[in-house]
């Protein structure tokens, strides 16, 4: 069978990709490929298990293939022919492409430690039955062990602590949690809340040993205390599902991700593009290569790729990929974007970093108003934005995509501090003191000194 | 007495005037004459009567004056002598400045209706003592009347319906509520919560007289309908306060405004600044003069004026105001940032208009989560975004901040398209759906028609 583009992966990367195929080229024949049938929203993952009332609430649908007359098959490809431009399936069949989109994503990394094999530790699998089954042995622990203190272990912590006599421990090997993201302010912020929630966090020690029989009784750590679990999760990071990539011969980056070049197409086969965990990703500032991995980032990629696939209709500048995330601990908000101070330090630049807290409702003394805490960091001599973070309310999750905006747009301390906003006594800070503001203010203030 | 700068002006625009000029200007002597003593946040009024606890929450205070080294007056300028740089005050004192910064912001218009003085007719001053009066008679009311339907009578209306057995009847002249800020669809959803909460609209007919003795009793409309009333609030906007400006030969628009350069210096005179509803304002795409009176505004003006008074520190590029506002009616925010379809058609644009609908939370079933739509207008040809509308729950009041410095950064709508963003289950829409970049999506998508 022949098909003008094939996409490799039912993710948020291969969904849009195809979606956006569709869109810009009407006539050509789409088919989408997945290995996995049933399966759910990646964000969604963590609020599977209580929040939501049923696990399928978080199920990724096909209607988006259906509505945009893109073929489905429920197949791995386990091969690609280049030269006749070919895939293969482990069903047997064998496809033609014109355009080949990969959007394999990524798979759960398995540390190398001594029992991590046994029953009752769970790597975090994007796949409905498989996240069900967890959903049944969480709710019959009594202790869990979340190891990763990253934004996947934090929200599972978080979401978990809602069970009633359940013990919920968090091992970080780093010193704090959440920080690769987030200078120590922000990340204490997080940890307060995870605190007064009655989740334990251990940091700065390593899991290494899963202790029991088949199935794991407890975790032993680095200074040899031991934590008795039921289930353990592994929350540590993800890596590149490039493997039938690297055996066709396309180059695989450094970051083990697939190296791409602007429009997302591979260094080596223009006719292949690669999308989402799979691809390498470069960093907006540092051009270094950056593992990230979240489903917003692959659906950006995944629109340039849909739309460039047969002609370069979006023009894409060497931008690179902005690191911003948000979450949600309890009722406290978080989001980074771009550079953190400990990053941008790290990364040699020469910065300005501006602080201001206040609150998201005016006056201060509404009913339901968050402190908001915002800051910004600076390039010192050319004024521009090279990153942001937020802690607050809700409200906090867009404040976020407005700093990623002015990152995207390459804005100044100066344009920042004198920023048209609306603003509402119920729905923001007051115009006086609107802490992205205010922030500017407070890195111009430096400059003198 | 001599001063560096002097400020008229005790509201946002004149305390972060001489906030901001402190800041540049550490050595300089500064006073600000204000002629309320006890002024109030001019966003918060409409929650002063049932939301904030007692009036006094929403006080403006001295503090940002105190811990800038801000000398305050209270008095009242009634003349600048421009030759001898003086101004004179009620209070018979003459006090010399090098820059003067008018911020005496504006007075409610006070249409020439038969009975406009009677009694129980409330304009909206922004002084705490008439405030408090206007609570006390708030409370003894049995029936109100709110005239005008823009965002400060819509605001009035959904607070004081909190109010049991009180009944509220909004009288608007033009077709629509918030007609001035909203395309209709957007005005609809406005107007349907309004009516859940049992507030009585009544568009399209103007009030025509205010009927009782020394007391209002009830209002006359234009098709001889007649509401009983024992308090009539007027909502319908406000006229720039711009006499002793006008007095001084200082230039006045016809907004009745006082011009202003692209730093906020008056026209006829670079020693003397304007800023805030005083001073005229230039729509950022169409460069006419509009009639925007913002705290928002007005402090991002002021922010200008004040780091630009003695050197021209903040290079502003004439870059015009864009009308910005979010406003919240029961659980329903609203937001608007630039042009809306029908005002960019009626001056004149060739555009394209994209729509999305989605939701603030993913999956969609999670508690809480509030429908999102989303409208953005672009130029045609450029692509540029011109201006965009939301309506949501609470995260829109950010979101329409995205729009707004989409707008300012001058963005189009392939960037939007491809924009990185930020996404969380409980805090925002999924990346696969995020409105402000489905609605790009389905602006594009109009192009090939």
């Amino acid at each position: 069978m022949k098909y003008d583009v094939i996409v490799i992966g039912g993710g948020p990367a291969g969904v849009i990709s195809a979606v956006t195929a569709r869109k810009y080229y009407g006539d050509k024949k789409i088919l989408l490929i997945k290995s996995i049938e049933k399966g759910v929203i990646p964000c969604g993952i963590p609020y599977m298990f209580t929040t939501l009332e049923k696990p399928e609430d978080n199920a990724m649908g096909n209607m988006p293939l259906e509505k945009n007359n893109i073929e489905l098959k429920v197949d791995e490809v386990i091969g690609i022919d280049r030269e006749k431009k070919q895939v293969q399936t482990k069903g047997k069949e064998i496809l033609e492409y014109e355009k080949l989109i990969l959007a394999m994503g990524s798979d759960p990394i398995m540390p190398p430690i001594d029992g991590i094999e046994k029953k009752g530790v769970y790597p975090i699998q994007k796949e409905m039955d498989y996240l069900k089954n967890l959903k049944t042995e969480i709710q019959k622990a009594r202790d869990i062990v979340i190891i990763g203190g990253g934004f996947i272990g934090i929200e599972f912590a978080d979401e978990l602590s809602l069970l009633k006599d359940t013990n919920i421990t968090v091992v970080e090997f780093l010193p704090e949690i959440l920080d690769n993201s987030f200078d120590n302010e922000f990340s204490k912020l997080a940890r307060e809340k995870i605190d007064e929630k009655g989740i334990n966090i251990v940091t700065g020690k390593k899991v290494v040993k899963f202790n029991g029989g088949e199935k794991v009784e407890s975790v032993s750590l680095s200074d040899n205390t031991e934590i008795p679990c039921q289930v353990v999760i592994l929350g540590i990071g993800a890596s590149p599902n490039a493997g039938i990539a690297s055996k066709a011969g396309l180059d695989i980056g450094k970051s083990r991700g697939i190296l791409v070049d602007e429009y997302l197409r591979t260094y080596s086969d223009t006719d292949i593009f690669a999308v989402g965990d799979c691809a390498e990703k470069k960093d907006f500032f540092t051009r270094k290569r950056i593992p990230i991995m979240l489903a917003s980032t692959a659906c950006a990629e995944a629109r340039i790729a849909g739309a460039n696939l047969f002609e370069l209709k979006v023009v894409r500048e060497n931008k690179g990929t902005i690191a911003t995330y948000s979450t949600k601990i309890d009722s406290l908000t978080l989001g980074s974007a771009g550079l953190t101070e400990q990053t941008a330090i790290k990364e040699g630049f020469e910065i300005v970093v501006g602080n201001a807290e206040g609150v998201d409702k005016h006056p201060g003394v509404l009913p339901d108003a968050n402190k908001v805490k915002v800051k910004l960091i600076f390039s010192k001599q050319s004024g521009i934005l090279l990153g942001g973070q937020v802690a607050g309310g809700d409200s906090a999750g867009e404040i976020v995509n407005i700093i990623g905006l002015a990152l995207q747009k390459t804005t100044t301390l100066t344009e920042l501090e004198t920023l048209q906003i609306a603003t509402h006594p119920k729905l923001t800070a007051a115009p006086t003191m609107y802490p992205l503001i205010t922030a500017a203010q407070d890195a111009l203030s430096k400059y003198g000194k």
